[in-house]
């Protein structure tokens, strides 16, 4: 019987969730007040499900505005509480994250929200802000660097994250919540974003994806034996370093936007001194099987995204081929 | 490249989402003046976003509760608009539907709700009732009798269902809605949950589960192959008769307490005249490589869910061992 025929109560699914679980405790040191949660519908559900749960509709909250999904997650936010975005990279084009020792935190937020990864510019997050709000309520969008290098969870009231990038095929959303966060929703939130009824029903309240769950279970264990997350991290930052090597070594040709200190391990914005090579660029490329490095249409150029299972060698062949292309066009 | 690794948004991914959508609308006629979404979360996040895009917190709605699954759904109406149950099966342990013609209907309702096959008491709608709200809107969450046979899309404001019984894996949810009911969400909706918000970006407002719409494609075509519903009911009511004859006409030592007009398809829920002998029954047909077959929790006895994919082989083996059982044990 495939995963995808079993009774999601049967015993055989219980090991596989319950493994996927203790697997990824194993991986990122999950402390024993966090609860882990395989849910559905994306870090966008995840967007109203947090004020949903933590907040009163007239309770603040912070957000910091990083790029795209954070601004979202913002957005969302202004149904269900009264959300501040205490920083915003907008003006900057999104290319910087704040400095900590400036950020005015609002002093009876309920929670800082930030996302730790943002896809579509290329600005990670390297270390996190101390949050000042009265319960230390730290939540990150993680979907995009998930389980791309160790995190210290006990920073942190929540961590989200849509599996697709990182962890499992979409469709599958990992919540990892402080114990005491869960259990105060608002009236008004749909049972399926009810923290304390997934919690209570150990993820399985209704039919959970559960391909998607025994495939994520199957990543957890492949990143245990690659040694855990500190190598997954030394292989994701020699990839990285070699492709913004190629971009600043390059003399102007390629240009990354991207403040140094910040730029993301898992996807690596660039653009072309001469813009109006670009659209070659992604064709031959394409024509070398090299695909999806067309950047996103909100900022245009080109973006390599070079997630977990993106090898060494896929990045060695780009950086080949973008100087084998810049000695032809420089 | 994978449809796990696809870009949602790629000209690969498009082509594999809209063909779902235009072979579900041919196996179910479904009228141009109704949207086809592909979600997530389960008929339990279609049990508040009913309420939540067609209703404000003051209107009623009616709802037919023929089993847990139209209870479950009353229930989390109440959050959301003034629902009320028109008729419950709960005293006579939902073995019936009601008869059509003494329904008293609210006159302002915005909508008429059931559960068209309520899978742990094995009650199945064969015709519908006309809904007397002044819009006409009948809602069925067809979760587990979705392509099991013809349905006229047109008498119905919405049609939903979670793929997982007969056209796909667990993790897509399908909705079928009138066009004119769309875009009046209450402001508290949830982005995902806002029928418009996906409705204009055809699915893909975040990243769908691709594999499993992937999936849910592939069950259409082939559903289409065998000849269309039509072709598929029948094959569902002879694999559904010669189990409901084994129970019938075992002189009671079988015992199924479904009401004979409405009994299902798709879920055969039956008894042993003596109950000592069920646990002996399921064991000696877990011997015989038929699992599952335990009754819910909540009903006892047991069940055999025949849905699509389940062939007339597997019903004439379980009706086998029956009478085998019987001959032993009578």
């Amino acid at each position: 019987m495939s995963v995808m025929e079993m009774s999601h109560r049967g015993k055989e699914f219980l090991s596989i969730i319950q493994k996927a679980e203790s697997d990824l405790r194993l991986l990122l040191h999950i402390p024993p007040d966090y609860s882990v949660l395989f849910l559905q519908g994306g870090a966008t559900t995840q967007f109203a499900a947090l004020p949903l749960n933590l907040c009163n509709p007239e309770d603040p909250v912070d957000y910091l505005v990083t790029g795209s999904w954070g601004d979202k997650a913002f957005k969302e936010a202004q149904k269900y509480c009264n959300p501040k975005v205490v920083w915003s990279g907008k003006a900057e084009k999104y290319t910087k994250v704040p400095s900590f020792d400036v950020l005015e935190q609002t002093p009876h937020a309920k929670y800082l929200h930030l996302c730790a990864n943002e896809t579509i510019h290329g600005v990670e997050f390297k270390d996190y802000p101390v949050p000042k709000n009265p319960n230390g309520v730290l939540i990150a969008d993680m979907s995009s660097n998930f389980c791309s290098k160790p995190v210290d969870v006990s920073k942190f009231g929540v961590i989200y994250a849509g599996a697709q990038k990182n962890v499992g095929p979409s469709g599958v959303t990992i919540v990892i919540i402080r114990k005491d966060l869960i259990g105060n929703a608002q009236d008004v939130t749909p049972v399926m974003l009810d923290y304390k009824i997934h919690d209570e029903n150990s993820s399985l309240y209704n039919t959970p994806p559960c391909f998607g769950i025994y495939m994520c279970g199957l990543v957890f264990d492949d990143l245990l034996a690659q040694g855990g997350l500190n190598e997954v991290e030394k292989k994701n930052q020699r990839k990285a370093k070699i492709l913004y090597d190629a971009i600043d070594e390059s003399r102007g040709f390629f240009r990354c936007p991207v403040e140094k200190s910040v730029r993301s391990l898992m996807n690596v914005p660039f653009t072309l001194e001469k813009a109006e090579l670009e659209g070659e660029f992604i064709k031959e490329a394409a024509k070398e099987k090299m695909v999806q490095l067309k950047g996103h249409r909100s900022v245009g150029g080109m973006r390599a995204s070079i997630y977990n299972a993106m090898p060494l060698a896929g990045v060695e062949k780009l950086v080949a081929f973008m100087k084998e292309f810049q000695a032809r066009h420089a």
